[in-house]
């Protein structure tokens, strides 16, 4: 893969802008645990270690990126904006609520209920849009044009890809002879944030469901391309298309994107229930998803994180899994 | 509370001893992470931590007593016995089947039929037995007498206390500041451990629903006695008979015993669930329940691990307060 300069990238996030990060947050995220397996876990090789964000606030790894950003924004009293019926506005919401912003999140009518109230139960006010993702983000990029209110994107600004990279530093700490990291990705945010703190020192590897092929797309591309998404990950990882920061930190330092199937991923969730109790959503499970596949081998003896990067998903899925359990 | 001379506690089990199982149980059991969670976490005073026992094989801590039992019996080609239809019967088929060992688990006819299947898919032969726990244990009883088996209490052999104490010992070397461990109480195995390796270097608090006081009425009378057991947590708590060995320690090194209502523990489980993701059975969300019902308070920094002991219920009933989520 090509390299680029910094003149051709002057929105690059490094190392630095991450261990700044790290600085700002503090205690207003939490340390997540890892979990270190035995071999031969999930029937696969290597040395596995569970990285548990989903045990972050909110349930995903999204409140990283969100406060970096607000911490490093000039905020007034017009507050934040962000589009997201997701983990980002759940993030995004519990954010402004703890740093005192006023918060408007812009939720396409296609978003589930339950997480519209969520995102409303921290004190933002929601505005609705009539139709998907695209809709909803086109009406809070107006909003934020006639109000002023800073504007958080969900993966494609330094600060919120800085912040997402905390994971990594933290995750290094935990883990200071780690040689592979396995993240899910959507838009581009976590695993460049990820990649621009490990930069060569740890393997980066991403993985996207077939059906959400964003990066894959754009690292073939050159340049970010629309995609179309679907499939059981894509209310996290449906992106649609790749941010231009992770992108070109992809470029440099990701060895390579692999594709998994919807069932691949419905199997690693059912696995990380089963023989770990960790209710991982579906694209949380996608990192064990290619182990399972074949799409990466570790070595016996390579130490592995696998980035469960979220649990907001209905566990009640798991309940059939539970009761289908033959380990 | 008094204490008891070496000669009055033939089955004493000291912190020797759960060193000597920890030696032992090597990679045979994993190495549960903690979480260290946020000042304010749950709207309670102190620093708390979660010990994530629940990622434990088999869902629970009860392999660390069934591995040392096995690793320190004599057994013969008629394997080992034991009666559970719950966690302990995993635990004993799970370990059995990974140390070669034949293994016949004896359960009440009472059991979920997904337990029962659960334990049958580690290559454990089950005995269903017509009655509620106390049949089943009579047939085990039976047929150790029979055939020489070695056979497994849940709770009151000093290798299975010994064992389960393990979680201590990691536990410490994890937060070595720790003040005070909270940890839910059935028969007394767990607990048992748990200050036989502290002894008093940590609080230990212990926590029993309202509806199985096994330990608070033993340690009432001054011996084990029979309770009525029920409510929500009374397939994992719900002993019936505190065992002696944990009795014995508990006499000495538990500050106090706990009793919180079936209510608390509901909500304990939501919180756990809606603030962390962790998808704690009943039991396991006890020592949380004592916090919110303030039966214990902490100090403002007095850093307290709550043992998260297992995840073996249906993640379904979480559904509902993924809904009701309004941190």
């Amino acid at each position: 893969m090509g390299t680029l300069s910094p003149g051709e990238q002057p929105l690059d996030v490094t190392r630095f802008d991450v261990e700044s990060a790290s600085d700002l947050l503090g205690t207003w995220v939490r340390h997540t645990p890892v979990a270190e397996l035995e071999r031969g876990a999930f029937g696969v090789p290597g040395r596995l270690v569970l990285k548990l964000e989903l045990l972050q606030h909110t349930g995903s790894f999204k409140p990283r990126g969100a406060f970096n950003r607000m911490l490093t924004a000039d905020i007034d009293e017009t507050g934040v904006l962000a589009a997201s019926g997701g983990n980002f506005g759940l993030a995004v919401a519990y954010a402004a609520h703890r740093l005192g912003h006023p918060a408007e999140i812009f939720v396409p009518s296609t978003s589930p209920p339950m997480k519209i109230e969520r995102i409303r139960s921290y004190g933002a006010t929601v505005h609705v849009v009539d139709g998907f993702y695209a809709q909803a983000f086109a009406a809070c990029e107006e909003r934020a044009f006639d109000t002023g209110a800073a504007f958080l994107h969900p993966y494609d600004q330094p600060a919120v890809v800085a912040g997402q990279g905390t994971l990594a530093q933290e995750l290094g700490d935990q883990q200071p002879t780690l040689d592979t990291v396995i993240v899910a990705v959507g838009g581009g945010g976590l695993i460049g944030g990820i990649a621009a703190w490990f930069a060569s020192d740890v393997r980066v590897i991403g993985v996207e469901p077939e059906r959400c092929p964003t990066l894959t797309a754009a690292l073939a591309a050159g340049k970010p391309v629309d995609v179309e998404v679907g499939g059981i990950a894509a209310d996290a990882l449906g992106a649609g298309r790749a941010g231009m920061i992770g992108l070109a930190i992809a470029q440099r330092y990701v060895e390579r994107v692999i594709l998994v199937a919807d069932d691949d991923v419905t199997r690693a969730r059912r696995l990380l229930w089963d023989d770990c109790r960790v209710a991982a959503e579906p694209g949380a499970a996608a990192p064990l998803a290619a182990l399972l596949a074949g799409g990466y081998v570790p070595q016996p003896d390579e130490r592995v994180a696998l980035v469960v990067c979220g649990g907001n998903a209905d566990p009640a899925d798991l309940a059939a899994a539970a009761s289908d359990d033959t380990d």
